[in-house]
């Protein structure tokens, strides 16, 4: 059971699929639940929630502890913080971490736990280096996660694009998505790897717009310290990068105030 | 204990990880995972593997079984044949399958399934919709998934790029992988969404061999018919994609070599 309903995030299973499938009385079933629900809770695993009645069942709602997630973004400070991640430019390479399976799978969870009390339909992101985490989040969540493209492809059909000011450079782009990717009125999440000077970021915001959709929240893997004024404030960031020196090879990282926003006092320091 | 093998497919973890931390003796330890191994063999979930001695310990291993296979590469069968999928030139829409965690959990526990008796270092794709896929294996796998990008990103670092004949336009074109990201003598699966010519995989297949490492395998979620010689014959398709009239709008798509090359005689045609 445990593992059906880990495969099926967010959805309602019916107490008598589970007494058809395992054979079993509907009671014992619900005993089992029980057990499965105490562990998870004192796990830090997950919720599992119970819907009485003839409609209910039971669901499972993936999270992870105040705990664990600090201990992951203390790991992640520490691996940042590794001096041959440093490109030219004041960038960070990323892309071995946001490659691993273990990674992506906590930063999945954490993103997830944070909106767990939100209705989301669907994840947003920016080609390509957003996608594994869109498609993490998305896994936890169990909604569908939609790709914005900065170039046009033919196998995407019609498309809604946008103009927006990359912060950083100060260049007008374009981004854009496929019409048939998000229905109208969808609550969105937007995730991305990396934000500056939260351009991007505001690129979605106005696609989201052009779709009469709504934005639900922003969550990125890494802030930077931005020189000037950022476009967007109201994000989550589970990292920030305070200072790349390029001349000792040092980069500066702390946590970002993902905790504060998804635990708030729940956390001891 | 369930729970925790599942979220580290391929780790082995030790018994006596489990006694202590379920403060049980390791003979009923011995005696669960017994359980949770028949559930997960009778249900086709996965093989759990005990590695007995000191040294040892008990390591799941995802799978899928042939029946869940079929059912699944028949349901895809049905929805790529939706006739709103057809694109102009003859292209199918496939995002929306490939952004549907449900979707990419069933692929990527095909293409796991059907490697798993190989030992693989990482899985390759080409950005950008090959990485939904890519990063689905690799979480059955439990290995990291790098991305060949067509365009050079200043984030990714030196990088390492070969040219490649896309094989429907003829055109020569050009992909290249951050040169930090794949340890030399890696062995790698290749995937990606669709398959036309060939070409592009072709051009995965020289940047390994600039790697110095070893291709394991090439499998895509859909191949298409063309017109024409493929550069690459040793592959493996989850669906075929035999025809797209634009006239009458229509799709014909089969299922792919797969079932034939991951199950081979355990299928029950």
């Amino acid at each position: 059971m445990t593992h059906y309903l880990y495969e099926r995030p967010h959805t309602l299973v019916p107490l008598t699929f589970f007494a058809r499938r395992y054979d079993s009385a509907k009671s014992s079933i619900s005993e089992d639940l029980g057990i499965v629900r105490r562990t998870f809770a004192a796990r830090g695993t997950g919720i599992l929630e119970t819907i009485p009645g003839a409609a209910g069942g039971v669901r499972f709602i993936p999270t992870i502890s105040p705990q664990d997630a600090q201990t992951f973004i203390q790991e992640m400070t520490d691996r940042l913080e590794e001096p041959n991640r440093l490109l030219p430019g004041g960038y960070v390479y990323l892309s071995d971490l946001l490659g691993q399976p273990d990674v992506l799978r906590k930063v999945g969870r954490l993103i997830a736990t944070q909106y767990v009390d939100q209705s989301i339909d669907a994840v947003m992101t920016v080609a390509t280096k957003g996608v594994p985490i869109a498609q993490s989040v998305s896994m936890y969540l169990n909604v569908p996660f939609v790709i914005v493209r900065r170039d046009s492809k033919i196998t995407e059909g019609s498309t809604v694009s946008v103009n927006y000011v990359s912060g950083s450079s100060e260049r007008v782009e374009k981004m854009e998505l496929s019409k048939r990717s998000l229905p109208r009125g969808s609550r969105v999440l937007v995730v991305d790897d990396f934000m500056k000077g939260g351009g991007t970021v505001n690129g979605m915001k106005s696609l989201i717009e052009e779709f009469e959709a709504e934005l639900v929240g922003v969550t990125v893997f890494a802030e930077s310290a931005f020189n000037g004024e950022r476009v967007i404030d109201d994000y989550t960031a589970l990292l920030a990068v305070d200072e790349v020196n390029s001349r000792d090879e040092s980069i500066h990282v702390r946590p970002g105030n993902y905790l504060q926003r998804a635990f708030g006092d729940q956390l001891t320091k």
